[in-house]
């Protein structure tokens, strides 16, 4: 998973059906290049500025309760952000 | 999934035949390398100049009426271009 | 889906058995790092020089008679350069 | 699958319940670009500074007892770092 | 699939059960940065230098006997290297 800030909200009016339901948020990436912000669909309620744990491709759909086109999903909300050891 | 502006449309006469009935977009990343564009599916109607979210890999099936050898697929189009937070 | 150059031929004796039948095409990015080139497998008939739409990941398989660990297919041959909109 | 060392540890309390009872490692990858970080699931314990090998996306539920939303999962602890042949 | 070099092997006794009997081989990519080396399983027993032809993600699993958390399989050893059209 990678690991990254949510920095906005995308409102998409005309989207497929299953994504209906979903709140769409922009994850700016902690590591690498910050600036590939990617959109990850929410349901555990993440705030802007909240540090996210972030799941990519078909694992997603592990995490929802019904199959949806959806490559990027939030998993968790990080407690604080991690120690780097040596 | 990833922003993206819609660029342009790509013809291919000779192609699968799973991919028959879509119209394939070129989409340009609106985050990180805006030149690296690729090619989604479409069945919502965007237009050149939209700004859209594309999911990818396998998770573009479960958008598709059948399985179709397609590995990106626009599933929203955006309100507007989002506000990016501190 | 990556739009690209088919540039050559790749020859591979000792393969896997369920890649018996393909041919394997070289592949040269269109967009992003043209030095990236990837091997993709081929049942349209690309010829050197061509314009190909190329799938990954597991969507190859929908595109196959039967499995096979191959993770780029040639899906379609484009019929011209596509046009880039401002 | 991707070399690592193992940096640090991610503390998530709220996050989906299918991630409950992993352990979250922060994980350098070895080549490329050390900065990219990502986070790996462990059921094998390995320890900060230990050398792993990382599967990722669809392939790590294959290694897990039940779906998860978890795209990066340590499959083994590195005996050495690998000697680079010629 | 890519294309690279074998380089070394990677030893690894602590590793998920569904791996043993899979040799680990570091592969340097032959095309894009040669740096971000990777580790696929391998069956077919390529050598050190020899070139090969490497599966990802979950397509691995096609070429494999039982399920296993591996992203990466070299699924053909290359006669020799391609040559590039112009």
């Amino acid at each position: 998973m990678i690991l990254g800030t949510v920095k906005g909200t995308v409102y998409s009016t005309r989207k497929m059906e299953q994504l209906v339901g979903y709140k769409f948020l922009l994850v700016e990436p902690m590591y690498g290049s910050k600036k590939e912000l990617i959109v990850a669909g929410d349901r555990l309620g993440a705030g802007i500025g909240e540090l996210v744990m972030v799941t990519t491709d078909e694992t997603v759909q592990h995490g929802l309760d019904a199959p949806a086109p959806m490559d990027a999903f939030i998993v968790g909300i990080v407690d604080q952000p991690p120690a780097i050891g040596k």
